[in-house]
């Protein structure tokens, strides 16, 4: 990492480590300074210094409980981003005894189980892909893998942007990744195999759902029909193709939200002018034709790359668009335009390349996606201590490869060394896949934490499809 | 597993996980069943059929956060119990959307950071071992790998059992491993080596700490002094041992215990008889020269082994030693000796070798310990239930090696295919060192769990130094 980028990401960050005392800025009342303020309180070397509770918690722990009704859930997903992701994001860019003024603020937290299920068998299958898991909590249902919005008998759910929308509430949908990826699509599609994304993939793939054989189109297709008030990310390739059945037959999917009232935006200064999204006038933001780049770099994990390359720090990202908004300025806009409507919204904001880099065996890539969850959280917060009836979830839809392991360690994965900023050296580990660009997915169950009206219910073991019926039950919604 | 096997260790659980609405023999009350009933509630194929939540907890949450004085504090440790390794653990003996009813029931959970301090830098290490980790919750103090009961500068802090005896409470330290390895010995020993086990390995390599040279003495003869009521464990071998200086010159460290008062016992039977455990007459208990037998046995992974090897389930281990008590029962006699202190017990509880099966690439064999401390834990609660008085903690001393990954995945570690309870195929993974009997911990923040007083202390972020002040606090213990 360069000096400067590191001075200008850590200066927001210093201020509340140093001896812990500082207050966060969004900190309402004390009960938020304490259950948020998680950095050690002292000198780590000494008794007691490494301590991040600065009081006992019982009270405040009973104060941040309640079950009024949420105005608003925002959901924040990071993908792959299981306790060993946060890990490595937190010790390299907070260090050790730091914390993620976002994602380690909500003061709730509890573990959930997140198995798919076999297709043939209908028996768990222990690792889930993103599809099946955002199935679950979209649409309160376990499914197969590569599955959206349908259970295994392929039977369609009702998807909690969908249900919110009925209720009259503002619905949006936030990514980096291509905007019709597992993860933002099981909150608007209905379809047999998530690479469905367009009328030509879904003609191939999906034929019961493709729109000439009388379904419900292609992702694309039913994210222009299922009209959430704010759509935001990347996937502005399956846009130029064309329907192929239906009202809009061989005109582009381009044209076609046109038509149907869509204001396409295609750059942060298009989005910050934005004034109005709702069922008029429809936002949709395409800022990559494929997944929008990623905000940090630095070398893949390789072979021995603990032992034989030396320990480095992460960079910007040299390719980096500089006209595309950052995730936390697409949910600070997001929550700008859904907050006008008297009903409330519901809001669902993930930060989709922590897997994608975590795949490619990229800890820096990783790292930065993590960082860039933290940052839309912190303004999900912000929100949400202004108004209090506000449910803010921090979660992931399944664990991932990356390992922190010992510094001389000679691993058969793929390893690569990082100076935090502790000024230690931590080693990120991928070994659980031979394919340098695949490492897998993993099964463990997930931290799953909560801010707001109803957060006890991410409390102890649960498992990912309730908390469809934790965000559902919250807002009141019927179905 | 054998069925007769599979069908008595199962048949405790399955009347709590068919439709998931049977109450658990210990639950009090509606509120204890409701948070301990996490099975999933129906077919795990239907809309909301693998929910665990049966209701809208916050009221149930509310009631379970008190912070009146704890008169007793049971500690679980599952060493090496990552969230990773839970969940294999779950998938395997429960089923996917199965519960176990001790390590699951807690309804109060957090994650904590457990990073050690590099001795020379005294700046963070992103893996811990056993030592620095115990040390943390035991004392309240950050150190470096393999110190037991001190800190970076050398300097000793007092234990948790410590400081209860000198409060007047009972106390009692149980663990399958050998007594003094290092989650055991850092309630009761200041070395600067947690291998200096006797005489003999402290004169080699703590000289400051040995007796002759004006130290506290071994890891043995440390505990021998600090005098738990209870202590039951492994590692008989160092009492052979002969004390180089002190009182006890020339004599074996058995001979020093029972010139100290101490009953010393051996098998299941001899403890099953002892009626009393107290400053006058404590209880030892060696059921092992070394490390206690573990539970299951089965084949280690291997590379390819899930590719090249079919799937099968695990076994009872044919050497267990038949007069040897299980954890379950350890805890249990402990609890029944500790209790008659009219001010209360402090006890800690450890399944150790889940880390040391996970070390050697064994799935069978850290399964069959979580197991085992699931029954431990089912008896801790049960304690706890009827007493209301009692803080119950679960958590690890650091997470590690495996990984559960996808069925077909050709992975560079080592790999085992297991068939479930479900019936599935579970592949766990083991990546991270070339090392067949060495795979390596790994630095992901851990779940840590509560029920009893002061249980919110252990909610959102915290870290392992904060379970000391929350355990010491939640007792009211002066130090």
């Amino acid at each position: 990492m360069t000096g400067n980028f590191m001075k200008s990401f850590l200066a927001v960050t210093v201020s509340t480590l140093i001896l812990g005392s500082t207050i966060p800025a969004y900190a309402a009342d004390k009960n938020d300074a304490v259950s948020e303020n998680r950095a050690a309180q002292g000198d780590i070397t000494k008794f007691g210094g490494a301590r991040r509770l600065a009081t006992e918690q019982t009270d405040i722990m009973k104060a941040a409980l309640h079950n009024g009704q949420a105005k608003n859930v925002i959901l924040f997903i990071g993908d792959g981003m299981g306790d060993s992701e946060i890990t490595v994001a937190r010790n390299y860019a907070e260090g050790a005894a730091g914390f993620f003024k976002g994602i380690d603020a909500l003061p709730i937290t509890g573990q959930y189980t997140h198995y798919a299920l076999d297709k043939k068998t209908q028996k768990p299958d222990y690792v889930t892909d993103s599809a099946a898991s955002a199935t679950a909590w979209s649409s309160g249902v376990k499914t197969y893998n590569g599955a959206l919005g349908i259970d295994v008998f392929g039977n369609d759910h009702e998807t909690l942007i969908e249900i919110a929308k009925r209720n009259g509430k503002a619905t949006g949908n936030v990514t980096t990744s291509e905007i019709q990826d597992a993860t933002p699509a099981a909150q608007f599609a209905h379809v047999s195999a998530r690479k469905c994304y367009g009328p030509e993939e879904t003609s191939e793939k999906c034929a019961a759902n493709a729109l000439e054989n009388g379904g419900r189109g292609s992702i694309s297709e039913q994210l222009l029909i299922t009209r959430a008030d704010v759509t935001l990310g990347g996937g502005a390739k399956s846009f130029k193709q064309e329907a192929k059945a239906g009202d809009y037959k061989g005109k582009t999917l381009e044209q076609q939200a046109i038509e149907r009232g869509y204001n396409i935006v295609r750059d942060a200064n298009a989005l910050n002018n934005v004034t109005v999204a709702n069922q008029d006038k429809p936002v949709l933001g395409l800022f990559h034709d494929g997944n929008m780049a990623v905000a940090w770099e630095g070398p893949k994990a390789v072979h021995y790359g603990n032992i034989n390359n030396a320990p480095l720090e992460c960079k910007p990202n040299s390719k980096l668009d500089p006209n595309a908004p950052t995730l936390a300025q697409m949910t600070k806009k997001a929550i700008d335009l859904l907050e006008v409507n008297p009903n409330g919204f519901f809001l669902q904001v993930e930060s989709a390349s922590i897997d994608k880099q975590d795949h490619k065996a990229n800890p820096c890539g990783q790292i930065g996606e993590t960082v860039a969850l933290d940052e839309a959280v912190q303004v999900g917060l912000d929100f949400a201590k202004q108004h209090g009836d506000t449910l803010v979830i921090v979660t992931a839809d399944h664990s991932h490869s990356s390992q922190i392991i010992p510094e001389g360690t000679k691993s058969t994965g793929l390893t690569q060394a990082l100076i935090t900023k502790d000024g230690s050296v931590m080693v990120v580990n991928y070994g659980n896949s031979e394919e340098d660009d695949s490492q897998e997915h993993t099964g463990a169950q997930l931290r799953v934490a909560a801010y707001g009206p109803h957060a006890a219910n991410v409390m102890g073991l649960t498992d990912q499809t309730d908390l469809f019926f934790t965000m559902r039950d919250a807002m009141g919604l019927k179905q």
